[in-house]
C-alpha cells in the first residue's frame, strides 16, 4: 500500500442550460489537487492548504474536502486512522466552475486510493456530495458527479444519486470564460422565483429531452436547438453584466449553444472542434476585456476521466 | 392512381407521465378508419360519418378530419378537386386516447395516398395538427404525431414540430383502461395551475431525462424510476374517481409505471411482455367494474407503424 497518494479532480459546468441542478460535465482543466498520506499521528486532519489565499478553514467539519474525506473514513471504519490531507487549490473560488465540488471529489478519491480502493467511484459519490453540501448547503451532485466520474452526467434524482453518464459526440468542445465578478451561489439561488410558468416548463422539458436525444444520436443540429434555457438563464443573466453580449459573441462565432455555468459568473459555450472552440472563447473573453473586466478562459473537450491519480 | 383509399390511424397515449404536451405513443388498437375517394363533383366534402352517434359535424371547417384533409389539399393546390371523405369512428370520444388526433392523422394520410403520396408522413404532420386544433384549440402534436408516425414520439417543440421517434425496448407493452366517465379536455386543462414549483420541475425534468435514457439503453429499472409524474398527475387525478386504486392495482401487478392517458379519464400502464400487460389491465379494470363503472380495456405493444393503408 502506498504511503502517499496525489490526485486531481477537474472543474465542471453544472446546469448546462437545460438541466438545472441535475446536469453537469467535466472540463480537463482547471481543477484541484489533493494529497492523502498515512501519518504517525492518530486521526484524520488537514495538514496543508495552498492556493486559497488563506480563505479555507482547517477545521474538518467546515472544509468541503475535509468533511467529504472524513465522512468516507467514518463509513469505512477508518476515522481513527492516522491520515492527513493536503489541499492544493488550483482553480478559482466562486467562479461557477464547481471549485468546492472538485475539492470534495478529489478528497474522497484520494482517500479511497490510499486505502486500496475499497469503493467504486459511484460508491464514493455520496461522500463527495456530503462535502459539497458544506460549501453549498444543498445535497446535489451536478458538479460533484462529473468532477468525480468524468463525462456528461445526468442526475435523475439528487436524493437517490441516480446518476447516468451520457454519450458525448466526438469533437464536442467547451469554451469557458470566467470574468472576475463576484456572485455567491446563495445570491444566484436567491434571485430564482420559487414558481415557474407551466408553458416555460413544457419548453424546457422538451429541450432537456432533445438534449439527451442529441447526445445519443450525435445530432449537433438538435443539440443546438435544444441548448436553450428558458427558465433559469433569464432570471440569472441579470447578475452577470454583459451576459447577452458574451452569448451573442459565442453564437456569432459558431457556438452550438451558450449559457451560464452553474450559478455563474462563468459562461460556457459548446461547439464542434478545438479550433472553433478557441475562436469562440476568444470572442467571449474580448467582450469582458473590452469592458476592462479581467477574464480567464478555458477550452476543453468533455473530460471523460473525472478524478485521476497523478 | 387508385380511385379509393382506405386507411387506419391508431389511438395514442399522450403525456406519458413525464412529457406533458410533448410525449406520446401509439397503440395498435383501437383507432379510426377513413376512406378517401375521387368524386365527379368538384371540391372537397365529407360524404359519410359512422360510429359517432351523430355527434360529429359534416361542415369541413368544424370537423377535425375534414379540416386536416382540406388544409392539406389547399397546400397541394388540390382544394377544387372532387374528393370525398368517409369517416368511420371506431374508438371512443373524450377518452383521453387521442380520438380526434386519430381522425386527423388518418385523414391527411388517406388524402396523401390518394394523390400518389406527394408528401412524407413528417410533412403531413402539420396538416394533421391543424385538424386536431379544431377539436382541442391548441396546436400540439403529442397525440397526432404518434398516431400518424407510430412509435414513442418526443415533440421537442410543438410550434416547430421538432419531432423525434424514440427507440422502444423489446417487449414494452401498454395496458390501457377507459372508464366510462366524462372529462372534457378543456376541464382537464382548466384544473392545472399556470405556475408550478421549481423543485417539482427539477424532479420532473430529471424523470424526463431518465425516461429518454432508459429507452436508448433498454433499462427497465430506470424506466420504472423515471415514469413518475410529480407535476400534472397530482392535479388531474382528482378528476378521475378511484385513480390511485387503479394505479396501485397496476403497480401491484408488476407495472413499470402507471399514469393518466392524455387528459384522461383513460389510464395507462407500461410493463414488460404481453402476459404481464394482460394481468395488469385486468387488475386495473376490476377496480372500476367493482365500483359499477363500465370500463373498456386494451393491451398493446407500442405501435411502430402509425397510420397505415388497409
Amino acid at each position: 500500500m502506498d504511503q502517499s497518494i496525489k490526485v486531481f479532480a477537474p472543474a465542471s459546468v453544472a446546469n448546462v442550460a437545460v438541466g438545472y441542478d441535475i446536469l453537469g460535465f467535466a472540463l480537463e482543466k482547471p481543477g484541484d489537487e489533493i494529497v492523502a498520506r498515512f501519518s504517525e499521528k492518530a486521526g484524520f486532519r488537514i495538514s496543508l492548504i495552498t492556493g486559497d489565499k488563506g480563505k479555507l478553514p482547517y477545521e474538518v467539519p467546515k472544509n468541503t474536502a475535509g468533511f467529504a474525506a472524513y465522512s468516507l473514513l467514518k463509513h469505512l471504519g477508518e476515522s481513527e486512522r492516522g491520515i492527513e490531507l493536503e489541499i492544493h487549490k488550483k482553480m478559482p473560488f466562486g467562479s461557477g466552475l464547481g471549485s468546492s465540488a472538485a475539492s470534495a471529489a478529489a478528497a474522497v478519491f484520494a482517500i479511497n486510493v490510499l486505502l486500496g480502493s475499497p469503493l467504486s467511484k459511484k460508491e464514493l459519490l455520496h461522500f463527495a456530495v456530503l462535502g459539497e453540501q458544506v460549501a453549498d448547503g444543498a445535497y446535489h451532485a451536478d458538479n460533484v458527479a462529473p468532477s468525480l466520474l468524468g463525462g456528461m452526467v445526468l442526475i435523475r434524482n439528487n436524493k437517490d444519486l441516480d446518476v447516468h453518464t451520457l454519450p458525448v459526440p466526438d469533437k464536442l468542445y467547451a469554451s469557458v470564460v470566467y470574468p472576475h465578478i463576484k456572485i455567491l451561489t446563495k445570491d444566484a439561488r436567491g434571485v430564482l422565483k420559487p414558481d415557474v410558468p407551466l408553458d416555460k416548463v413544457i419548453q424546457q422539458t422538451g429541450n432537456m429531452a432533445g438534449f439527451i436525444i442529441s447526445l445519443f444520436r450525435s445530432d449537433f443540429d438538435l443539440l443546438s436547438r435544444s441548448l436553450n434555457d428558458v427558465l433559469i438563464e433569464p432570471q440569472r443573466a441579470t447578475l452577470i453584466p454583459h451576459f447577452y453580449q458574451v452569448k451573442k459573441a459565442a453564437l456569432d462565432n459558431g457556438a452550438i449553444g451558450c449559457s451560464i455555468s452553474g450559478a455563474g459568473p462563468s459562461i460556457f459555450a459548446l461547439s464542434k472542434g478545438k479550433e472553433s472552440a478557441t475562436e469562440i472563447v476568444n470572442a467571449m473573453a474580448k467582450v469582458f476585456s473590452d469592458q476592462g473586466i479581467q477574464v480567464e478562459k478555458f477550452v476543453s473537450p468533455i473530460n471523460q476521466s473525472g478524478a485521476i491519480r497523478l
